[in-house]
């Protein structure tokens, strides 16, 4: 006994959506074909649609409708804060914080060389580029990327690049700050968070 | 900053599938909108020709290409030995065993109050009705439903139904045994696992 064709292709293209085991395949596959036939043509619609419309921001690499996202596109965004983020899902969140004056670059991913993904892969060299085309005004670059190994790895790697010699020019490049969440407890905090805490601590 | 409405709206496609939640729907949203468009155009293909291909056999409920299964037209599966199962995956599951001479019924389902899934929203009927069919011959029904609450609620519902008076024949109703799984550590098995394991001990 084999599952039919068409069947057995659709549970192997849900295997291959990342971290969507075979078992969970099965069943998302089970789903859709017991599913009614308008639910299945509007989901394949969607995601057709969501390919088709949504482009990346020319400028920041952000998701957007058009060529250039909203925030890149609104002049009351200030251009010489720069805030580096791994995915357009983050500046969401950033977002819904509010309060933030600057405009985002969005890399797309992290270095990871377990992975094979170098920093050719993400948009560094596109942040580079879109630094130099600034004005003479003192620029701050603050990198917000999670607190990993392919975070900080990635941190450092830009950190070094921006203030190398040959940098045609300087920049001042923070970091967001690390220590415990709110609400949480010092008694459960691992050492890594609790050294970065101290590290970074600030007058009351 | 909102996301591009056509990629909230695949987000929220993918969170209606079973099982996944808001975060993973994101990240598959993502994906989506990230890959090739080969890659996406395939994958809504696949979507609705599983939808499109994929029947249900008129006999057994299984998955199917055709009208009928591919157990179902086989004349040397025995007609007389029915092996009842939630899902088509089961019976690929028990097929992959091999050994098994009869033929199989997919509820669809099982009884679930707390889901408002009754009797009458799975293939009970239709079991009742196909076996009404049968000939003279001694017919076995064996019921392999998962020992869950709803499995033990279904292998009860259908025992009662199929050995009532009412019933015009009689049958011999069996289910799968239960007990330790192979491998499994005594120490670390539940009561339920044990108490079943001993109603159900043969001699060696």
């Amino acid at each position: 006994m084999k599952l039919p064709l068409a069947l057995e292709e659709l549970i192997s293209r849900f295997g291959r959506l990342p971290g969507i085991g075979p078992k969970t395949a099965q069943r998302l596959a089970f789903y859709m074909i017991s599913a009614s036939a308008d639910y299945v043509n509007d989901f394949a619609n969607k995601v057709r649609e969501a390919k088709e419309k949504v482009r990346f921001c020319q400028e920041c690499f952000g998701v957007s409708e058009g060529e250039t996202c909203s925030i890149c596109g609104d002049e009351k965004r200030r251009k010489n804060l720069i805030c580096v983020v791994e995915r357009s899902t983050d500046v969401v969140a950033l977002e819904a914080v509010g309060g933030f004056e600057g405009r985002y670059h969005v890399l797309g991913g992290l270095i990871n060389p377990l992975d094979h993904i170098g920093p050719e892969d993400i948009k560094i060299e596109e942040l580079v580029g879109r630094l130099q085309k600034l004005g003479d005004e003192e620029i701050e670059i603050i990198l917000a990327l999670n607190p990993t190994m392919e975070g900080e790895a990635t941190t450092l790697y830009i950190k070094k690049k921006l203030e190398s010699p040959k940098s045609p020019k300087s920049f001042k490049v923070t970091r967001i700050g690390n220590g415990l969440p709110m609400g949480a407890d010092l008694g459960f905090a691992d050492q890594a968070t609790l050294s970065r805490a101290m590290e970074g601590r600030r007058e009351v």
